[in-house]
């Protein structure tokens, strides 16, 4: 249980890391949205590695295929299942230290939760893998938001300890794939890039930041007390393997600050209220307020790194170590920005529909 | 819709800040449990304002009312309604700002989605008197975990840019009552104390952060790829009015780190798989690992402030000024821990259950 | 758990027959829509014992109150609780009885799954009297579908193997409420009441067919293939208790029926396409084809008799015998009328409001 | 949306008659579940067309494959995608008749509802092609249910109004698929092909009954009021094409009968609390109660028949006749038992995950 995702947009993930395929079923899109294998290859092909110098170099090809819920170029109403077969990998290296958990991988709560019966050989579905699914299901969830003129833009923020400064939403669009990095400060991607190969010629990786925002948001998205925009995006973004933490608006720093400065003083702009900052991130009370969706999640450090780590063998119960070889990112961050953008999306779509803002029938 | 959090332990929310009362259904709970007004009676009191100097001087009476579920002194397995009534409080300053809304409240957000029939009275739903509920069915969620001896510890660990310093397990469970900012460091609680106070003459207020401890948490808990058990914390926890961001373990510091730093190394400890550091936070892909589970909201500054702010009338749709007269607390961090723990535990019961851990009857 | 219908019309109850209260939380029901006490106590008037010859002549006073989401007489958007305090009633007899589980009631199945703990007195949350929640929400339902002139009828159309004659829509509708069985054919009616006196004579009881009409559905409503309008009503009907069958249209009969005959021709009337027959109670693939959506549900006859039968006893685990006391209904499918419609109502506005024929505010 | 079923065993079901494959995606089942495609192949041959005379003679070869959930031979915990790839099949004749919907058909409102998009192609996704992902999901339910020692049966008891006699339990197993109609009667069986036959000659088609036991299912399954075992087991079973009604125990029958007829009296045998009859059905208070669960479905009679009808041109708005061409069932009763029995396998498997019955990891 607990791989459906939705209320009335409903992704269903299915698949694993070394398995035969990755694949997602999306249940409640409207019938009648053009739709293509390459409108879903496009966003596919943009989370693959090798696109990037911070990335493994595997060769991966991802070829989408649409199964069902489409006709004639257009959505049905039915359900969409896509899915991306797996390419033969070598899986000796996993076979062999299947008892030898890596510390930050959920080899270990995986082995315990199911018994051992888990697919370890390549993390499962607790591989970075399984976010093919959740980018083929943003895919289509971005389609219908740009319906309605919503566009979900992501992007690195920081890696490493380096920050990027901040640009205008504009800067941010044209710059996002202007570097292997996905970060709108061409001089901050230079240095992140140097610590990226910093750390992995010493064996180890990097954590970051993702930023993403949401433009052309309507009023009124947001189901409180506890379906709150805020709570389903977060949920929707810990799904995400590495993901730690996750903030809207001034997040965090809020703690810092006093009402005075971040309460967002309210105008109006063209016969429309707005507010004159956005320290909410474009949400109040569990609901959105017109204004730019902004939310940043924390990424964590690629747990598989070559340097000799200390662990257990889990059948033997004693002490060892382990050093994961093999072509393994040193920085996830890059490759994570399209998968944010496509969990944000999904989520505001499901959103959109119960507010009727998307229609059942698209025409 | 949306006021339903949980799966199998089922929490159903109602009541507003200025009508009849709030209260909650619990469904799910186990039959068997031993459970009297005063179990909830107690936690309830723990966020009542007046118990802290650091908030409002209303003196609220809260008697909690069991309604269903409970015969001969335990749950009988039927869903058990619980409520507190409201006493009469004064809505004149509500309804002569009806159409003026509160920058950083949900005034303006609600009035446009339910297009201004919303009880706007003191918040309705999007008031922090809503929590009662969450405290109430909290109460019952930590009864259950204590069965199992699982322990949820809350504190504040930041007000105003004011840190507490670190403290053991045993030091923060003794502190927290100890004063009235919920705060394990009593050093720093005093200059909490005094930066509120500072805010307050000033007609303003501060923000904090918030950090929750669950202890004994076994093994297993969390259903990936979605139902992580992040994500769903993080999503009950956003259903708090004023909590901007959630993260878990090192969370937003992780991005800043190096792998081989972050990564919690394996050891054997009494026969027991533990990690040498908790950097994950007691959680590994999505699934507890039997270290405690650790996280952090971030807790915005009171939008409620004296100082005037700029705002505008939304009938007249012209700019106007607003200065929320009346006793609003300074800072609401500390009346919200005990909230946060009630978040916690009730997700981890729900959890629980699913993974048989508290079984249908208890003995 | 298993308390909580509908997606997002989703009716949380909550209660026992002998303790505090009985009600319902309705969520999801949109804002705007005119709302008073009066509105509910009307419905909950129509399932009161006392308005029927054939039914218990218990005096109850079910006066019902709206706790939430209702201000200045219209709906919030807020959750909606409504309940009605159950009297002080005797429930000796069932503390006598404890052990001795009635033939066909849940007395036995309660007592195994809740461990004993279950309220038994009055059957708990199994009694009949769990119905007034059902008409509760049922009364916002049918006044939400109302505005889109959607009618829900439900009559008696058997008891005790007295059939009525069939009637057109008018006359059902003027003569449910015109004799205490809620039968359209008087002549029926008569008969009816002479078989439940003779059976309650006898210390013997009756069962019997209700059915359901709503008129004017759109076409469209139904989500396929698991959530068919079949299906989620059905779902709810068995949720009455004493029901055992739901059937749709010419249901069981259309086993001993050719296809020629149980096809339904399509026709353009008035430049609406409509069929000729309705056999198929107005669902076609589960989802409604704008003729009559039609039901039947079978309704046992009640468990509670004077007549002496053998039952166990589960302390003692030896057999016993049992004589129910007390004023029970010979009859209950009068009183389950009104439930069935409301049940009926519920379940149609949840499908109504998913496919947007009833918005989100009522202007 | 609707394309899931079941809480925490979860069915979302997709594919259409006429595309690329049907298929489904079970989440939720227990890890260490024994399982390869044979076990779901032996299921899904029985409901394939051509194993029965009364059956269409199309030759389709579904062979089914497990795309992800199953890791050496046995089930991982993840969830398990299934399907069978669609034949190239001829759509000719639909695409000749897309405006003309087939009376008893889901085309007229699957073309309302779905704004013209829907793939008409052999039904689509109401084809009764898609109860193929429901047997494949039963098949799991069912091995799941064995290790319990919980046995499924079904088997016709009614075509064309030819009623078969009762049989004992073990001649109901034994005789199912003894003949080609799985009527456990096989001088029923004889006749019900003859009037199948005549039917068939004639271009019409028959309808009729199907019963299922479920033997050995433990007390205690059901979460009322609304999650009753009656309910989501008639929710599951109208999502079959062609059900127009449900009943369990003595059913629609108990309305002619005396209270002191139709309940079961308890007693105790070999230390076990039983009823002495089973007009419950197997269940009380909407939970088993230990004995067979017993339920009756009405299958209406094909609506595809050979015979002329009268539809209407929905494009042109005018009367039109059809005359099905094709190879179709005269009656999908046989076809339809074994989905049946996948049907109620599937709900009964949820319940038991719910009550602990059936573990989170098999041993």
């Amino acid at each position: 249980m607990g791989n459906s995702l939705g209320k009335l947009f409903t992704v269903t993930s299915f698949g694993e890391s070394h398995g035969r395929c990755v694949g997602v079923v999306v249940d409640g899109c409207p019938a009648g949205l053009s739709l293509a294998d390459e409108d879903i290859q496009r966003e596919v092909d943009m989370r693959r590695p090798g696109t990037s110098p911070a990335s493994t170099s595997r060769s991966e090809e991802d070829r989408v295929e649409i199964l069902s819920g489409v006709y004639n170029g257009h959505t049905t109403g039915a359900p969409i299942c896509m899915l991306v077969w797996n390419q033969d990998v070598d899986s000796s290296q996993y076979l062999k230290n299947r008892f030898l958990p890596r510390p930050g991988h959920a080899d270990f709560t995986a082995f315990t939760k199911y018994g051992g019966f888990n697919d370890f050989r390549g993390g499962g579905l607790f591989s970075g893998r399984i976010t093919v699914s959740f980018v083929m299901a943003g895919a289509i969830a971005r389609k219908l938001l740009e319906l309605k003129g919503i566009e979900v833009l992501a992007h690195t923020v920081e890696i490493g300890g380096i920050k990027a400064q901040p640009k205008e939403t504009d800067e941010i669009r044209r710059n996002i794939e202007g570097n292997a990095l996905r970060c709108a400060d061409p001089a901050a991607a230079e240095k992140m890039l140097q610590a990226i190969e910093k750390a992995r010629a010493e064996g180890d990786s990097l954590g970051g930041i993702i930023e993403a925002v949401a433009l052309n948001v309507p009023t009124g998205l947001g189901e409180p007390v506890f379906d709150t925009l805020e709570g389903d995006l977060a949920k929707a973004l810990f799904a995400i393997p590495a993901v730690k933490g996750v903030e809207f608006g001034s997040g965090f720093s809020a703690a810092t600050k006093r009402g005075s400065e971040n309460n967002d003083p309210f105008a109006i702009e063209n016969g429309k209220i707005v507010t004159l900052t956005n320290n909410a991130g474009g949400i109040l009370g569990g609901i959105s307020n017109g204004m730019p969706v902004v939310l940043r999640v924390a990424v964590k450090p690629t747990p598989s790194i070559g340097k000799e780590q200390d662990t257990i063998d889990m059948e033997k119960m004693k002490p060892a170590t382990l050093s994961t070889r093999g072509r393994h990112d040193a920085c996830i961050v890059p490759r994570a920005v399209p998968v944010v953008a496509a969990m944000m999306a999904t989520t505001l779509c499901d959103f959109a529909i119960r507010a009727g803002t998307i229609p059942e029938v698209i025409k």
